[in-house]
């Protein structure tokens, strides 16, 4: 018997909490004039006075068994259930009044995808353009935090969930304390966030596109409060600031941890961060190469520009500076590949992960010793460690089904009239949680074209993606709801 | 030490038999004039000349240590000569001039997939076009049988090779004796040549082109002798008869020798057989559903053109009857997922092979079992057998590494400046042997107009999908190469 009452009683405080956030957009609206005030305080007002109930009636109940399948539900559901409250801001305002395009904005704000139905941001009012920002950096937080942070409360110790969502083998306790790590990652994120907010508002930015800059940035999210995104600035400044947090948002949170502990060593010998800038560093080059030879680019802007998508894509951030799509098919198949890298495990950047592509690429090179010495111990290490073959196996399978997955999705937005390159590439972004994709989503263009059920569909995609797939898919095997 | 006089000496022997094909053209060509005598003659005598000294003088030293590592050799080393003398006939005939371009149309003969350079088919010399179709018979019996009974005959078993080539976890081994097994299965390939050849006559076609067509099919290669390829015939039994003969080209010849037996339990029991009609008969009710609501199509004709369609692709032969690219996307869409079924285990069929996909399936399902009950043992069952781990993972790691080399390939593809779409499509259709693909290689379509580096570079994908990717893959691992 999966026991109801805790997942309710989380949601209620899951849905206090939006609640809170959504008044935090308060000042922000008063200060632009209010336009957007009545509209955010009854969304906060129906998010707390619905869940608050929960929250409190249940707190006894909710002591009960908690395991495996309590948890999953408990992350599924979560999310889903900020990606329809979240809409409430951009229901009620009217900025956003089609239920499936409220809900396609919210789960790519949430899940920190950053793909837009809206086609003049610059339109928006302030208190919905920074709702919008704000749900990226729940989301964000969502990731790295809520899940290790809200668990103790509801009585479960919330490692499983954390593996659940970890994608790594090693996990990397910073500390056995499930709590101080939350709070730990929790102040380096939060850090973060004012770091960069200060050093965008330094750089030119009004504060207001500062804060939410940073929120899109620190969330690897993507939404810019500008039509143009990142394009609209011209300052190289505000590029390399924004390309350094992405870089950042797209590591692991522990190697922050360990970086302001001074354990350079450590920092040094993680293969997976090493693994992320050497790619970094490989697809810039060749991009800004190509972009010298092939078009009338100056060194320093092809870098800068290079950088900045490889960057923006490979963290699955997806700010734009320039219209990749026009830098040759070369260039847009590398921007298509790099939707499929993803940051680092225990990162704010979705995707595959790094560390997965690192276990299959060493994994099938040694397959080819395997085949040829049958009857060799071949083992297969990251950082050192012994990776148990059950793990492997699993990452593999991951990989797979997250193809397959993409092929899936691709085929159900090509059934709705969606041509190839658009119907994969759009795909692939909204499963990567990167944002802009290729065809006629590229960096230029928007969502609001589609079809309602294609906007519906890839928002559900984003979720799955969000959640490592395994979360969401294994809700519906039936070995989930038999009791045993 | 690798021990390169077997190799040299299988090559030679190998050179004669290509040879012997080659005299076989001459009386074709005779018939119909002998303006491609002289070409083929001369290729014969090149291939004869070559190979029969290194076959003579070699087959005393040819006794030694024959392992793993020579077998791998032999076979990659084999394909690759039968794509470069096979080239003879083209370039001395002066038909197909650019080395290059018949490069890619030997491989693509050699290998079955039956993607073409020539612009106008109908046009070439009758011996040429014998040859062309003759290279995708030699390729298929080349798979089904060469390996089995050629290596005996340099003092091997040849039972390595088989599982090299044969990628199911069962090899359904019909006779413990090689050579047993070899010419069963021969004599199915030539007497269903033989067959389908008269079944063809039957129906209209010229003996030339039954002869022709009778290979291409069996052999699940694709070349045809007209412009227009199936869509030339109009009469319904020829298309219901090649339809039959794909189905049962692309299934295990095991099968066949079992049906001939009348083991109709062992034919049912059969898991991938079942999965392969499953798969065909489901994409052909979703495409001709689509064809009869969206376009104006009688049923019989929808249900015959998505018939052909899927079977050609699946099969991975390659003949076409309409042009399913204006089928709208999701038609195409699913073409394009064909593209990476593949047939089954032990037919002339390419690509990733049902029983890939079986093993996969099954295993992620089960996957969701074990993250649930990590401590339970779920063991893989197919074909009511157990399938070891190792086994397993082996599979899995091919899929992807298969997908990674799509991706590869088109990234070199998209670097020479080809678009997204064609990009996929041609690698794909290269890397799994089918032929016609999407974008601007599609059905009507041919891959004249690409550059000549995509050509060598598709050519060399085809041997690499033709001979499941490792044996060619292992040879540029440093664990092939080391001494112990």
């Amino acid at each position: 018997m999966i026991n109801i009452r805790p997942i309710l009683r989380f949601s209620g405080v899951l849905l206090v909490l939006l609640g809170v956030f959504m008044l935090s957009a308060l000042p922000v609206s008063w200060w632009f004039g209010g336009q957007d005030f009545q509209a955010l305080l009854w969304s906060a007002l129906i998010c707390i006075g619905i869940g608050l109930p929960a929250w409190w009636w249940l707190r006894k109940d909710a002591k009960g068994n908690i395991g495996k399948r309590e948890g999953y539900l408990i992350v599924a559901g979560g999310w889903l259930l900020m990606s329809v409250f979240g809409m409430l801001p951009y229901l009620l305002s009217g900025e956003i009044p089609e239920w499936y395009n409220a809900f396609f904005e919210t789960s790519s704000g949430i899940t920190t995808t950053g793909a837009s139905v809206l086609t003049d941001i610059e339109a928006v009012t302030p208190g919905i353009l920074y709702w919008r920002s704000l749900t990226h950096w729940i989301g964000g937080m969502g990731i790295i935090v809520l899940t290790v942070a809200l668990m103790p409360l509801l009585g479960i110790g919330g490692i499983e969930l954390f593996v659940a969502e970890s994608p790594g083998p090693t996990s990397d306790k910073l500390h056995p304390r499930i709590r101080e790590t939350a709070k730990r990652l929790w102040l380096i994120y939060v850090g973060f966030t004012i770091v960069l907010a200060l050093l965008l508002w330094a750089g030119g930015m009004t504060p207001f596109d500062a804060v939410n800059h940073s929120f899109a940035t620190v969330a690897t999210g993507g939404f810019s409060t500008k039509n143009a995104s990142m394009a609209y600035y011209e300052s190289p400044f505000l590029h390399y600031v924004t390309i350094f947090f992405m870089i950042a948002a797209g590591a692991n949170f522990s190697i922050h941890y360990h970086l302001l502990k001074r354990h350079f060593s450590t920092v040094f010998k993680n293969e997976e961060f090493r693994t992320y800038l050497l790619i970094i560093a490989a697809a810039t080059l060749v991009i800004a190469v190509s972009l010298v030879w092939h078009f009338d680019y100056g060194v320093e802007k092809a870098f800068r520009d290079s950088l900045f998508h490889v960057v923006s894509v490979i963290t699955t951030t997806g700010f734009i500076t320039a219209d990749y799509s026009q830098w040759g098919p070369g260039v847009v198949m590398i921007i298509f590949l790099l939707l499929f890298v993803g940051g680092c495990a225990g990162s704010t950047g979705g995707g595959i992960k790094i560390i997965r592509h690192l276990v299959f690429i060493k994994n099938s090179w040694l397959e080819f010793k395997r085949i040829l010495h049958p009857r060799a111990i071949v083992p297969l290490k990251v950082n050192g460690e012994t990776v148990a073959p059950r793990i492997m196996t699993h990452i593999i399978i991951f990989l797979l089904l997250y193809l397959l997955l993409t092929l899936v999705g691709s085929l159900a937005l090509s059934v709705m009239g969606i041509d190839f390159a658009t119907a994969v590439g759009a795909t692939a972004t909204s499963l990567g949680n990167v944002g802009p994709a290729i065809g006629d989503v590229g960096p230029v263009d928007n969502f609001a074209w589609m079809p309602p059920a294609a906007k519906v569909w890839l928002g559900l995609l984003m979720i799955m993606g969000r959640l490592e797939i395994f979360t969401i898919l294994v809700l519906f095997t039936p070995y989930f709801w038999k009791s045993n």
